[in-house]
């Protein structure tokens, strides 16, 4: 069998990154046809306190980041949450897919035996690596990545299941 | 190495659908607390031509049942789209985890050799049944899961990331 740890996590965070990636060029040019002020889409959000739509890409990479070092055994990076403009997306996510596309199956080699330590609102929980990638790295990736198109698709913006999606493409 | 079309899909489904019939729970006792009308949060929608709540459960529910019974080489089943109340969407949602849940990591035995034909845009596209869970299953599945939350957000139920994650629960 081939490692499980790698096949559902780098290269799948890599795809859906690639996704996000193209969505967010779609609200850019929604925007700037559309004469809308790239703030109204980039600072939407669903309710007063939930992330807007900046935050949601920053939480999709942040996760796919540390979620990629926690089972690898390296230090997860915080970064800035700083991003304004619809380039500084396209930066965040094309760094953090040049970051997870970086490690091979072959990295992952015995990363089914390594806990991870995760913070939680009880403390520090630590969980296998497989139970760490089920039950929070990926529904949290998927989490940010929908909720990101959510937020744009309740603004207006010409999307549609296809362009989360994406089955008929290698990308 | 355990089998991976097993480990990510029925014990993720199951977990992640009790973690949904909670959530439908929640805003079931807002709205009857709140004297809130139940078909104001169940037919809520972030969008005039995207599912509301019901059929975003509904959603997560079809896609975990068809996704088992695909990469199995069962025929999947199409179930009626008339949920009216929080208890149908509680019936739906413990018929899906009994359905999921009735299989074990034995009978997914051979079935990465499995090809699954899968309706698309473009005709019928045929992926491996590892492709299809990484593709589409999965990204689809939690992302009516999460669709369903936000609708509930943007309608003020009081929920929050601990509710759709619940890190800390062997459930």
């Amino acid at each position: 069998m081939p490692n499980d740890l790698f096949i559902y996590s780098t290269p799948v965070f890599a795809r859906h990154l690639r996704i996000l990636d193209d969505i967010v060029g779609i609200a850019e040019r929604h925007a700037s046809e559309r004469n809308i002020d790239a703030t109204a889409l980039i600072l939407a959000r669903l309710y007063p306190d939930m992330f807007p739509f900046t935050g949601q890409v920053r939480a999709a990479c942040g996760t796919a980041q540390r979620a990629t070092a926690r089972m690898l055994g390296l230090e997860p990076s915080e970064s800035a949450d700083n991003d304004k403009t619809f380039e500084d997306m396209h930066e965040r996510i094309r760094g953090t897919v040049a970051f997870v596309s970086g490690f091979t199956e072959a990295d992952f080699a015995g990363a089914d035996q390594r806990t991870v330590s995760f913070p939680t609102a009880n403390g520090s929980t630590p969980l296998t690596s497989r139970a760490y990638l089920t039950r929070f790295a990926l529904p949290n990736f998927y989490f940010h990545l929908a909720t990101a198109y959510d937020i744009l698709r309740h603004n207006g913006v010409p999307l549609g299941k296809r362009d989360y999606l994406r089955i008929d493409s290698e990308m």
